[in-house]
């Protein structure tokens, strides 16, 4: 039995890329540890930009500054 | 001091429903390890069908499949 | 499918507890909202008490301000 | 490396709260962990009112009743 | 920006395997999501037996009666 | 009511951290947003290094090729 959660930013996750990323860490799990499929949740969390925190700041501010830092 | 997170597909809930749970997980950790209520608190987060992976497949297609093999 | 996630502080809860916390939670899910429970996962945490905090206090000193204010 | 999630309820927080409330916490691990911040991530959840429960009860009927018992 | 909790059961996962699973997961945002691996961080839980429920019941008992109805 | 996990690599961090940490995060939420402390509770989980990937790596991995490109 195994459990994944996934947070990141909301910014237009199709339900297609959810289903690859849900196929994918399930077939991972079941490969590494042999856990199977059946009992393997995944849950997506999509995340507001703003609600997301990294260097201190923001998710819009901080990729700002990385852009203006290269 | 107790903390309990309930995940559940969104699939309208209702208030009423949510106060159920919200009152019977905190009567059994009062019953169970003896923890006062005013130090429970309950969160539930409806997570949409698309975002919830079961045996390798969002919630719809698990379904859907699990229909179908009966 | 439901995924539920008890946080505890660790004090000794025995294997029977847990075990009656885990059919509570997952028989509550199924009469309040018909979930099955064979695709219902309930983990269960237990926290030191140093890493538990409440009312700005680590758990210990918070309990025993709690009792001096009786 | 850090991670913090900030669960809260849904009340109209401003994107300008929570870019306090990401500095405070990434500035707090940085000064008594010496984490550094480019690897602290914060991820804030807004929780719908009659999602939270405490004392048995959802937030809104929490603080009715706290409200009385003034 | 991403961050990814993997709840497994503990049960000798090796520091190898360890690897595999943060390697995979990492390569999976970047190859669906194009997110920068600088700033994907994953979390591996390895949980109890006896914490982990599932069907109402802990995980060893859960195999055994799996085993049985075989 | 407010609910913040915090989770840090484990690696010696002291009870007096923790009551710092603890203070600073429920101060923190009562001055931007007027959370009482005594509904705020705080987890704080320590993470086993290997358990933590950033970058595709395990910690100590990461640490150490963050050393070597220094």
């Amino acid at each position: 039995m195994s459990y994944v959660n996934i947070k990141v930013t909301r910014e237009g996750v199709t339900d297609r890329q959810k289903a690859v990323l849900i196929k994918g860490v399930t077939d991972l799990l079941a490969q590494v540890l042999n856990k199977p499929p059946a009992l393997t949740h995944v849950v997506i969390d999509e995340v507001e930009l703003a609600n997301w925190g990294v260097g201190g700041l923001p998710a819009p501010e901080f990729r700002r500054q990385s852009q203006q830092s290269k």
